[in-house]
């Protein structure tokens, strides 16, 4: 028996989300994604899926106030930041070392929670030879870390187009780093310890690494007249496309529509469709051709290809994509470690031993 | 179906250990444990796990020194780890915290592992108000851990305590902090990623993060002639027996043996047998009493009774045993991460969703 990745076990039940591959479609604590994308603010997702249902007015202003005033980070992950940005580390990695440090202060879940921006937005800026700026505590969480990036107040498109994206990524089933973070918490370890070995999964780029690639090709593409000859001579030169297929969806991944919808309305808002709608026309010629060069595996339209088109016409940087992923998914992680946690259960499978046996012991100067 | 915790499901193949929980075996790398625990140095059991066969002379030369000269940490890690000690967190969380700073200079895989002894040695003597001691390139893995504790030269005998503590644990199948390494791994993450995450894991009590409690009932206990009454008292009033069974072994674990033989060795050089003799009397009225209040369970001794008498014989605090079992696990974690690389397949099981659906979204001011 092979490594197989574990591809069709499954290894806990959920309330948290569910992914059919086969028809799909994500829900994400009962709501349809796109009931719940759209309409709410990211606050709001994070206390349904930590706590089953949508949040009162009161609780709800509760757990801004406190999120708010969870922001800053100590100076000890200031000074570690600096030094990441001097070392020029990947920003996931800068991420999970500051991340690591929050255990200096607290080990609360909205202090996570509330961090994960500040963090991200202040290595941002420190690789640009620019002066975090420090959170503000009025602003919702989303708002804040636009706010931080750049030290202009968002206007409400923007804020819209990034609540819809963090809503629409927030869990998905047992994805890699969800599973790490719930293999970690069944040991009894902490929260941060948790979602740190999230933060590494996630990096990775089988896993949350590749949004920006998606855009490159469009961009690279340009004109909409070129897009069949640059997609053909991808496809014969064996290379893969990136933003199309998905190892758990076999049809169209239902946050690409969620996604692309909330893309169309910033693009049209700020007006200026070329960049939409070129990618619209990449997108179609792509099915196309991936249906001829590798007819039957019906590949589509994955998260990654819309993600980058949304983060862009937000204004984020390729490389804050997937620090904003985790931004996004660390509430997802914490409330799969919360649900780990009832089942109080350690996650421990076997392996197959596929080595050697009754060796002895050869001194030395014997070999 | 609840949450299985994956038990019995096989998540893969390995060439890198056994475990016959129901035989009471353990393989490592070829060699039974016994037969490799006591022959080899650290050095070279690191080697025969990244390289599948035992170091010539000249190998093992050479690998010596480049551990060696990687021991040095940076100052941004001693800074944090002040950090660290300042605000008391858990000795496990130090080791994270400053192995995740190992990605500001290097990720090779020889560094991580030569630097985690530094980071361990020098966060507790921090936590005593003492000045850490720098590694010496000259000493063996073992020794200098040892001599960066006290800043004295160990005799052989504590050496060879240590190394056979630090082989027997190296590397024990798909143990949660092994499983979480090669999750990670399994996403095309790095390696400094995957052992922050397996560290964490390896924290939890139910994994990594209890061996001290098992002296301590010794030590509770005190006077051989009440043993029976102290444990009995701890069955009746329902409480666990640290120190006795495990979730894989249904026999007597294997490293318990090898354990004990080197404690026994260890003791009896330094002249004094009085802690262990009394440990054996300990041991045996337990199984006998464990026989009685659960009778069919076949509970026996685990690694961590005979990991607790072993530390402390070598002279280590109790706080020390569990990074020290990160300091000899790293070499494992490492040589899964490395062989999950090869398999080159994403690690994402299944999850069976119990929650509702088709929810609709409720305004706020209707909630």
């Amino acid at each position: 028996m092979a490594t197989t990745g574990l591809e069709g076990v499954v290894a806990a039940t959920t309330r948290l989300s569910d992914v059919d591959g086969e028809r799909g479609e994500l829900v994400i604590a009962g709501f349809p994604v796109a009931e719940l994308a759209s309409n709410a603010t990211f606050e709001e997702t994070t206390w349904l899926l930590w706590h089953g249902d949508l949040p009162t007015g009161k609780q709800l202003d509760d757990f801004r106030r406190e999120l708010g005033a969870q922001r800053e980070i100590p100076e000890a992950t200031h000074r570690l930041l600096r030094d990441c940005a001097k070392a020029d580390v990947d920003p996931m990695d800068a991420l999970r070392i500051a991340a690591g440090t929050i255990s200096l202060e607290s080990e609360d879940q909205s202090a996570i929670v509330a961090k994960f921006p500040t963090i991200v937005a202040a290595f941002w800026r420190l690789t640009k030879g620019q002066t975090p700026i420090a959170p503000r505590e009025d602003l919702d969480h989303a708002a804040n870390f636009l706010y931080m990036l750049d030290g202009e107040e968002p206007n409400a498109e923007r804020v819209r187009g990034l609540e819809t994206y963090l809503n629409t990524v927030v869990d998905h089933g047992f994805n890699a780093s969800t599973f790490t973070c719930r293999v970690i918490t069944s040991t009894g370890s902490d929260l941060v310890s948790a979602v740190v070995g999230a933060i590494g999964a996630l990096k990775g780029p089988l896993h949350g690494g590749a949004p920006g690639p998606a855009l490159e090709t469009v961009f690279e593409i340009g004109d909409a007249a070129r897009a069949e000859q640059v997609l053909r001579g991808k496809l014969q030169s064996g290379e893969r496309l990136m933003g199309f297929g998905h190892r758990v969806y076999k049809v169209r991944d239902p946050r690409a529509d969620v996604l692309g919808a909330a893309a169309e309305r910033l693009y049209r808002r700020a007006g200026d469709m070329s960049l939409y709608t070129l990618a619209r026309h990449v997108e179609a010629t792509a099915i196309r051709l991936l249906e001829e060069f590798k007819p039957g595996r019906r590949l589509q339209t994955n998260v990654e290809f819309y993600t980058a088109l949304l983060l862009h016409g937000i204004g984020l940087d390729v490389s804050l994509f997937t620090p904003t992923f985790a931004i996004s998914r660390v509430s997802g992680w914490i409330a799969h470690a919360l649900e780990q946690r009832e089942a109080a259960r350690l996650i421990r499978p076997k392996s197959e031993y596929s080595g050697r046996r009754d060796r002895t012991w050869t001194p030395i100067q014997n070999r």
